[in-house]
Order: C-alpha cells, then structure tokens, then sequence
C-alpha cells in the first residue's frame, strides 16, 4: 500500500463544492470515480486539505489517498488526466509517508479572490473574477487589511451556521496586486474559517470603494459578530492557491 | 432613423458560430433577440464585420444596426448588458453615418491566437487557450513569420471550401507575445480568408517546436494549394480583437 500526495486544480464553475453530497456534482466523487476504474472497482477514499464551495476554485489543492497500483509520478498525472473530467486537472504527484494527512497535516493555506475592475467586463472571465463595480482604492484596502493580520478571534468573519468552536485563527499576510485589469488579495494564514476569505473579501471591498470607513474594520473584528460584519464576496472570485505542509 | 455601431466582446464557447444559422445558438441570433424585444418585436438586423466559427472568440467584433429608438450610448450599452446572455457584451457604442457599413466598410482586422504552455494547462484556461504540447522556440516562429508579412496569394491558408476567388491579402504585422505561460500570436492585416489565421497558427507552430522547417513556410505560400499547408489549429484558442475603419 502506498500513500500519494497529490496537488489538483478545478475550475469550481460547474460543481456544486468539492466535498461528496447528495445531490450535484462533487470534484471529490469525479476523483473517487477515476480511482475506483482504475482499482477494478474497489473503492479509493480520498482525502482533501479541506473542503471548497460550490463555484470556488482551486489551483493548488491537495489530496492523498491510498493504493495498491504501482506506476511512478508522470503515469499517475496521464492517467488520471485522461480520465478525469476537463475541469480537474491533476499537476503533481508524489508518495509520501502512510501517516501524512492532506487535512490534519496542513499547516497553513494561501487563497486569492479575484475581482475584475474593467468597466464592462469581458465574457471570458465571468466565471473567474468577480465584477466589481466601482474603482477601489488599493491604500485603502491595505489598510483595513493590516487590522486583520496576527492571531484574532474571526467570529465576525465565520458564516453563522458553523460547528465550530475555536474561532482564533493567525492572518500571516494580505497583499494586493494587480494584474492587468485585476485586482487580487492574497491572503495567507494557519487556517480559515468557514467563508472567512470571502467575508473579508467583501468587507475589504467596501472599505476600498468608500461605503465603509478604514476604522470599522477593527471595530467589526473586536465585535465578534458575524452580523457586524459585510457581505459574503461571490464564490468565483476565489482560489484556494496553495496548501503548506511541515 | 439612427444607426449605431458597437464593439462587442464574446465568449464563443457555448456558440456554434457567429452567423444565425438554422441549427444551433449563434451571437447574431441573441443579439437580434434582444433588439427586437427592445423594438416591440420589430425584426432588427445586425450587420458585423465578418462571421466568425464555433468557438472562437470576439474581444472586439463590431456590428451595426438602424434603430428608432433614442438612447444615449451609455444607456444602450446598459440595456443590452441587462437582456443580452452573459457570454455576450456590448463594450462600445457609437452614432455612425447611415452609410457606414461594419462589414463593407472594414479595412483592416487584428487577431490573437492563444497558446497555453505550461506542462499540464489549470483548467480555467481550457475554453480560452489551446494547450500547446512541446515547448516553442519564438525565434523559429517569427523567422517563419516574416516570410508571411506583405501581400501574397494565401490560397494555400484558406479553407477549401470557399466560395472567394482573390486570395491575395496583405499581413502588416504577425507579432508574439508571452503573457504569464501563455504564447500570443498577434497578426494584423487588411483581410483574412476562411480559417488563414488558424492555419498560420497551425503552421507556426509546427515551425516553432521543430516538426517543420522554417524555410517549408516560403515554400508552402508559393505552393498555393491547402494540401501542402499545415492542420487548422482548434477554434478556441482564436479571438477576433480589432476591427478596423478608415
């Protein structure tokens, strides 16, 4: 039995999250599918750094599951490539040791939401960036953003309807860049909350284009309050980039 | 009586072309759609620059149309934008004389042909670069791109199954491009037959990678015969930028 480490990318337009559910199509399932072909049917569970939501895409997740095939890197990349899905991509591939753990091991995660600042935006990137309406003020959302960095209680940036109950998370960093006539915030920490980048995203946002003021920022993260807090930004604006392990 | 001239932008994957034909959905179809909504279910007929093929792109296809209806520019843009499917925007809009004519009155066009290189494309990019397998030499393909600037017979860069006779046009300019992992090939000229760009991607790039000699692209020009031309590279990798008027 061998452990494989793998890092995928999706485009999250046509799934309804990454996570197995009932109904729609899952990028876990279209994985798990591949797998089993390839196993005579037998069943591949396969683990994740963490789940994504319907619309959200990854371009650098990370997956491991277990197997008794033996084919080095490069096969494994053709292979499930010519079987997967056109929207899943696997890019790398590697074995690690049967205790590495996609989810348990993580020991931070990059993300990068995407918002598209032409006055009409072209049809090409409606599912990969956000319009956003209005000219932001790049210094402004730095701002707001340097109140968010270090270790805080995210409560105000965690959808309500969540289990889980220690909200103190550690923001490394937020930059902003922009790319042609893109303007991206990559965000990096030791861990996320449920919708956390995109609340912040969307709060960040209101910051740079006037509707709120810089100091309400801090204000929203000391009120532990979801309901204090702005918007949750659109799903297609955001990337899961990268996943950091030991 | 107005008529006006707009810049659209489309995304021509979910097209089977541009020209309303009888079976399939075509951007001409949708936008007289809308117009005639607009003109209590009056037919209004829209005139582009040219036709362009299932899956190809427009980042700036102009169309005309006559129109009773007074409207500012900005307002005609919103309300097109409003009705039209999200894979088609109108970025421009302008009064012209009643004799301009978007397709007559063109003189010269300016297309992109998209390469994606990077080892495995993120699947983001799957509708909107064609994944080039090899790694090009850029010199190679601008070498065998000079031999093609000027006026020539391109008959040996047209589709068959033409109905043109003059096959002569002149290339001012073929230009390459790295954006990111993407290879742009940039080529502007006063006209192009049926599939030429595509052809001279697909030519350029076998150049590019070594399949083919540089010196085979003066060759096959003279040859004025399809036959001894390269494959039509895929549709989606093509976008229409820029139309030209006196």
């Amino acid at each position: 039995m061998t452990r494989w480490k793998m890092t995928i990318s999706y485009d999250g337009t046509d799934f309804v999250g990454y996570q197995i559910q009932p109904n729609g199509r899952t990028v876990q399932e279209e994985i798990e599918n591949v797998l089993s072909r390839m196993h005579s049917c037998t069943p591949i569970r396969v683990v994740a750094s963490g789940r994504t939501d319907a619309g959200v895409h990854a371009s650098g997740q990370v997956i491991h599951f277990d197997t008794t095939l033996v084919l080095p890197a490069e096969r494994w990349i053709r292979a499930l490539n010519s079987q997967l899905p056109t929207d899943i991509r696997v890019l790398e591939a590697e074995t690690v040791h049967d205790t590495f753990h996609a989810r348990f091991d993580t020991t931070g995660k990059r993300y990068r939401y995407k918002w598209d600042i032409a006055k009409i935006q072209q049809p090409f990137h409606r599912n990969y960036a956000v319009h956003g309406i209005g000219t932001p003020s790049i210094e402004l959302m730095k701002e707001g953003a340097s109140s968010l960095i270090g270790t805080h209680d995210f409560s105000s940036f965690c959808a309500a309807n969540t289990s889980v109950k220690d909200k103190v998370r550690t923001i490394e960093s937020i930059t902003f860049v922009l790319v042609n006539e893109e303007l991206h915030m990559v965000i990096q920490g030791d861990g996320f909350l449920y919708n956390m980048v995109r609340i912040i995203a969307g709060l960040l946002w209101e910051v740079g284009t006037g509707r709120r003021a810089v100091d309400e920022v801090k204000e929203i993260l000391h009120a532990k309050d979801r309901k204090k807090s702005a918007k949750t930004a659109p799903a297609h604006g955001l990337y899961l980039e990268k996943v950091f392990y030991e």
